[in-house]
């Protein structure tokens, strides 16, 4: 037993509709990809929602405006409007006039009041948004709204992302099945440390507002939370949780695993799709930290390996400089005993109890040349804390994608 | 009054020689640097000496050594011998026994006993140091001492350096002239937080070891350890500051300006050279944080800044995508007021009390075209506080050197 991943997404399970459309947001370019709004209704209106958001102190309009609507509505919500393509955020009190309106056009649309609707922005940090195409693309979204939707929808969130993130699971349990739908996209300033990711998730549980919050928290941790592309946390991250309850499989437990199973399947899932997708990356990297002192001491020494620039650009050119791994852990704070620490890359032993095997850097050289691969770095406290992130390679089309943002 | 900076190294201050050789540690190379050896002599025998090491939990063999000899001779040092090219780090046992015996040759070839021997290794982590190879440097070197060596020891403890640095600076006070002396090198793995960099300082001045130290540690908080190329603290870091006396100018205070200000002067320009010179760097930027809660938040907002990738990517790009700076100051940890935060570049106000004036960003690029420019970011929060830290840009060169440093 256990959640199956399937293809799919925030329309799979059953209750929810989307759309996504192009209105003028972002430049045209039919070359790439032209959607830039989309929708995601609730089919049944104001259904239990849960969201985290971005612990930026420069929060985004639209975040501030989806945190009060949730709050005010007790945790329902009826839907969700996202634009690609234009942040609003540090935008003023003017950006916060046009988070307000695109949500107010989007009730009128969905048939229900201000404080069901979610919004969300992605894209330039400092321009304002037009609420005239924000607007016309809300109807045209409202129009196109189908069980069919959920490509678009995935499409129309994207902004430097090379390809669409969607996914579904399901997981039968002794109470039936539950299936859980999500889309997120990146794939720039993504370390979304302590809050999370631009990411919609729905299921069709029936889930109490509360329970979901708690549920969404504990897997934002082991999944969105746990990956970084560039240590960047942004203005505007955030992760929406729908429960439309049309499988009639009720959850009142939070860690519930017929929900936190297939839901940690598709976070999990989307957020390494995330990372995969980074700005310039062409591997997935999973680091494992080991041997630690404490679970804070592990994640501590994992997120800096993860964002350390010179393991990075190592991993990038295949060089198992495991030198800069073990730096990297030397530096990060957690604590370290350099002549019982050890590092091996996919399975070979590089540097055990302080020791370096330099011989088997060849072996190791071939493993850093695949697309995807696993390090391993136990930090020598006889700990047994562990934790695992997931990272990317750092290219000069890294530098290149943000050097020319916006020229 | 104040220092005056001029051309020159750690020969400048009376009392002190140097040499630099190749002795076969890196590759040979005589197109671009050959160099990788150096010795740095006190004339006068032991004299006063004060050192700043890594903070880095993985450290360096050297670094071990080095702290328990300045210790054992009661902050004594008659020499530095230094190999660049290897940075005997993680070599285990092995390791403390060639950075023991490169102390002894060093003694031996200066006559006087181990402990006044500073040893100080960079390059490659985890790759075993020939001690055979050190000796044969050590003793071309000392044959080679002179007061004219100074520009062949900055070159042999470069390594990736574009660059070498050094200077010297003049103080006239009440009491008379103090000269002081200083070389680095960069040019990754750089950001000495708490401790500093691989940096060797000279003087004439007259100074107790305990006054020395207080000042060396003072000024490296506001020089050394203000800088960063990547956010990567280095596992051999340290700076050497030894005092001849042969000034007659006797400091008995650690903040007396006589010795504080031409030891800024040195170590100040050091940095930014270091900082001028990092891997694949094309611009010095001086990032000023105003407008802070508390020093601590100052520094950590600087240093966030500092070290973004997107902030580095933009201003390599030329791009005054002053959202960056706001996300990056947003993200910190440190107090931040949105609605009253400010960006200004050159003495171009971007966003001023949370409001964008986007019809500048054409005059912004311009300064961001320059070679050298300053960047100052209000955190809004009513505070007094302020720091003022270094940085480069971050360039698809910074990947191709670190992705390809051992092949």
């Amino acid at each position: 037993m256990g959640a199956q991943l399937i293809d799919g997404g925030v329309t799979t399970p059953a209750g929810f509709t989307a759309a996504g459309v192009y209105c003028g947001i972002k430049k045209p370019n039919p070359a790439t990809n032209p959607l830039d709004l989309c929708l995601i209704s609730s089919t049944g209106g104001p259904v239990p929602a849960a969201a985290v958001f971005t612990t930026n102190l420069a929060v985004a309009a639209p975040v501030i405006v989806s945190r009060d609507h949730l709050t005010r509505a007790g945790g329902l919500c009826a839907g969700a409007v996202v634009n690609s393509g234009c942040a609003n955020a540090c935008t003023g009190e003017a950006g916060m006039a046009v988070a307000k309106g695109m949500a107010a056009v989007a009730a009128q649309a969905l048939g229900c009041s201000d404080e069901f609707i979610f919004v969300s922005s992605t894209g330039v940090i400092g321009v304002p948004l037009s609420l005239d195409k924000v607007t016309a693309g809300v109807t045209a979204a409202a129009a196109a709204l189908s069980v069919d939707g959920g490509a678009d929808a995935t499409r129309a969130i994207m902004t430097t992302d090379p390809f669409p993130k969607s996914c579904a699971a399901v997981m039968d349990s002794p109470k039936g099945r539950v299936t859980v739908g999500g889309m997120t996209k990146g794939s720039g300033m993504i370390e979304p440390r302590m809050a999370t990711m631009l990411g919609f998730l729905t299921t069709d549980a029936k889930v109490a507002p509360a329970v979901l919050q708690a549920a969404l928290r504990r897997v934002c941790d082991e999944t969105f939370n746990a990956s970084t592309v560039d240590g960047e946390c942004s203005t505007n991250d955030c992760v929406l949780l729908m429960a439309s309850g049309a499988s009639g499989v009720e959850i009142t437990d939070a860690s519930d695993p017929a929900l936190i199973e297939p839901l940690r399947a598709v976070a999990g899932h989307l957020a390494r799709e995330i990372v995969r997708g980074g700005e310039g990356a062409t591997k997935l990297v999973t680091v494992r930290v080991t041997g630690a002192a404490s679970l804070d001491d592990a994640r501590l020494a994992a997120r800096t390996i993860c964002n350390s620039p010179l393991v990075k650009t190592a991993i990038h050119g295949a060089d198992p400089n495991w030198g800069r791994l073990i730096a990297a852990a030397g530096r990060s704070g957690a604590h370290f005993v350099l002549d019982h620490a050890s590092v091996r890359i996919g399975d070979i032993d590089l540097f055990v109890n302080g020791v370096p095997f330099d011989e088997r850097a060849e072996a190791a050289a071939t493993v850093l040349q695949q697309k995807q691969m696993a390090i391993t770095v136990d930090l020598g406290t006889g700990g047994h804390d562990e934790a695992t992130m997931w990272t990317c390679d750092f290219s000069a089309e890294y530098v290149k994608i943000n050097a020319e943002y916006r020229t």
